[in-house]
């Protein structure tokens, strides 16, 4: 698929131009000082900038973009920098232009009645966050990056997390959106209205859109109620089979107080308990798979302990689940939380990984993982499939380590293979080969087998609509 | 603002072969059988149509859109002809032909473990919901017309109801969608996944759309546990100025149990009182304004009645409420729901009555009240307002109902002068014009004046790169 794309490398003069409005100090132009920002943080790719620009307000963002536009020069906006899939990476061309929004931080507003704040694009989510907490609120995204993720790219891309079983992606938490449009002119979306049928959903194409339509400035965030009352409960099962049956019960007897529910392999337990720091297994014998769930309420005495034993009373009764811990202290609760967090970092000590962010429907994941892993154990003998994740949503980080004792190069050299097969009984299932980290560079070239010919069809013609000199993220994406 | 149009008047051949797609027995063309399709339910609207298909799968409606798109002429697309706007009405050329979507109203699947289903768009909502019930599960949109509305116009309209607050609009119930698009082809999105970031949001760009984008044919909708437990509570106000204040302390208590808060003025109980059957006043004496909001729960045991009367204690001792009734039997629940419910029904018997559907940001909504009720008053002494409504989305009817003894059409004269300025102050409030019935024809003259003119530039930019030929219902919303 040819990428949109008719950008010139910018003139002295147009770097000169662009370099005014943001004021000599707020723009790096030295190799050296740009470096940090041309990096990926798994240093997949590394790419090159003509400039790099911090503007300070909206006013700024729009000068850029319609210096930009005129001139033909392409623009790649970044957030924290925390992306997975390459989006707010330029190109090794160094023909583009780095915009930051680091210096957008502001909060604007706070409206406690209507549950909303309004924060700029370059707030870390941690201090989005940390804002709500204040506030007596809850702002429930999170996200392992959450220190460094900022706002504006954490709605561009969508991002998801650990809370979306219960509060939605972070397109579910946003009203509104200010955003700057390829050409510099400013969209004021910024309504704090849970209910709008004015015309097309605007807000909902932006959200997602990975900086490709726009450069979101601004948003309107959702607050929900501090969490008063929190049972952390873990369960070790027979086989994965069992999983959906047991997460519809959760969800039957919990519903939205049930905030989390999340599955993992003994592989990983294993090795989280060999390589992560003081881990120890909750359960005197193995399982061969965990689930990991959470029950919350945002008032004290709604009896969730009496709700968790009765429901794993059940759960073992019934066969879906074979033992279960619940969690009797903070300490206890964070201990089971650490297991699941410290999934994706021990690989590393593994050996290669190969990687996925699927989904696919909840009741399909069992289906999904048998296949892969049959796919794998065929492809590369030996490799050891870790597949984990949002059992409630559906999504699996399906990850393999590689054979012990395999050279890693020759591991990887398996990848996009692995990812082609993989994504296969993905789509096969009715599933998204981008569960929550977007599509990037990374999956750029996988969008033609991946989507419907008009589905691309329909997304280059709102691209061309919207930005038809393709400035804006030139070949991301699309 | 120019309708987007440049449909042809049909041609003898393309009416021909437009029936010839459907079978003569499913093709209307006597305008006295056309006629129950051609008029607006309150009768704001008649319109005429050159034909009426009712297409029986969703390859026939594919092949209407291809022969459609290829002679110029215009579609309408209609559901169950409950939309309040006019949309799913012809015009009066006669020009246009109306496609029904009633025989597409199969359930295609249902998946407990999901919690999905995926039906047909000529469902009726109100069968939706019982095959969400005979599966044990609850499918909660829920609005007055839910026995005619099928779930296409629902989806196409974004429509909203009472289950707003904990469920959100059509659009959040709705994971994919299979549309045809203007040209004919047929785009398969029925995917059932919470979490899918593999580029733009095209399902809520379609939701919402009016019929102007594309047709939907089937969705895969979001299933939720039943309701086990459920308390009905109504609470008598000094002032509405309290009411977000109060709801704001609902939602603290209750989240996610907080499924329902609604507004009402005692002018509206009164006129309940006076003309709804058997209908009596819960309180012993009179207050200015009054709350009804109900708790619910999927699990026994939830002691939602503990909750409703510790809140509305704490209501009372803060003087957020004046006083609380809490409904101790389902047959009176559904007394207090009645008073609600009849609110819009016996406006009728008080003569005249010029309404607003808008919602404010929620903190705003008694700011809103008393600047229009002030307006009405200055525009039309002795019109009593009855503003009422989702207080819990913003989102308030703001009815008025004529000064007694006024000729109604005297009265009736001051509809659209009424609306520009009540909408101004909606506007002024970081409002919306339309919260939940959507813009169809009633509110397309007012998208100039509610929008930006950037924002409707996006708009008719994605109808031309969707519907070059404008085919598709044009003359409604943009």
């Amino acid at each position: 698929m040819k990428p949109l794309t008719k950008h010139k490398p910018p003139s002295p003069d147009t770097l000169d131009a662009l370099v005014r409005i943001v004021g000599a100090e707020h723009a790096i132009r030295d190799e050296e000082a740009m470096a940090p920002y041309l990096v990926e943080w798994r240093d997949r790719y590394r790419g090159k900038a003509a400039l790099v620009l911090k503007p300070g307000d909206t006013g700024e963002v729009s000068a850029i973009l319609k210096c930009a536009n005129a001139n033909r020069t392409a623009i790649v906006p970044q957030g924290g920098n925390t992306g997975l899939v390459g989006g707010q990476i330029p190109f090794e061309s160094g023909h583009e232009v780095l915009v930051l929004l680091e210096r957008l931080n502001r909060v604007r507003d706070i409206d406690l009645a209507t549950s909303t704040m309004t924060v700029e694009a370059g707030l870390p989510l941690a201090q989005a966050q940390h804002v709500a907490a204040s506030a007596g609120r809850l702002f429930p995204l999170s996200l392992a990056s959450e220190g460094s993720a900022q706002i504006g790219g954490v709605l561009a891309t969508n991002a998801g997390g650990m809370a979306v079983l219960a509060y939605g992606s972070a397109r579910e938490l946003a009203l509104g959106l200010e955003v700057v449009l390829p050409d510099g002119q400013v969209w004021d979306g910024l309504k704090s209205l849970r209910k709008d049928n004015s015309g097309y959903d605007l807000k909902d194409l932006i959200i997602g859109s990975e900086g490709t339509l726009g450069i979101i400035t601004a948003a309107v965030l959702r607050l929900f109620p501090k969490i008063a009352e929190r049972v952390t409960c873990m369960a070790g099962l027979n086989a994965l089979e069992t999983a959906p049956a047991f997460f519809a019960r959760a969800v039957e007897r919990a519903s939205a107080a049930l905030t989390a529910f999340e599955i993992m392999p003994r592989v990983g337990l294993e090795f989280v308990l060999r390589h992560g720091n003081l881990s120890r297994d909750p359960f005197p014998s193995p399982h061969p798979w965990y689930v990991l769930f959470e029950l919350t309420s945002p008032r004290e005495g709604a009896e969730l302990a009496e709700l968790a034993e009765s429901l794993l009373s059940q759960g073992v009764e019934t066969g879906e689940i074979a033992d279960a811990v619940v969690a009797s202290s903070l300490a206890q609760s964070a201990a089971l939380w650490r297991l699941r967090e410290l999934m994706s970092e021990v690989q590393k000590e593994e050996g290669g990984s190969i990687k996925h962010d699927v989904a696919v429907p909840v009741a399909r994941v069992p289906e999904f993982v048998a296949r892969a892993n049959r796919l794998v154990e065929l492809m590369i003998p030996g490799a050891r499939p870790l597949p984990f994740g949002h059992l409630g949503d559906g999504n699996i980080h399906y990850n393999v380590s590689q054979p012990p004792g395999m050279e890693r190069a020759v591991f990887l050299a398996n990848w996009e293979a692995l990812n082609a097969a993989v994504h296969e009984i993905v789509l096969d299932l009715g599933g998204s080969i981008s569960a929550e980290h977007g599509i990037g560079r990374l999956k750029r070239d996988l969008m033609p087998h991946a989507k419907q010919p008009l589905e691309l069809d329909m997304m280059r013609k709102i691209k061309a609509a919207f930005d038809p000199n393709f400035i804006l993220n030139p070949g991301k994406l699309l």
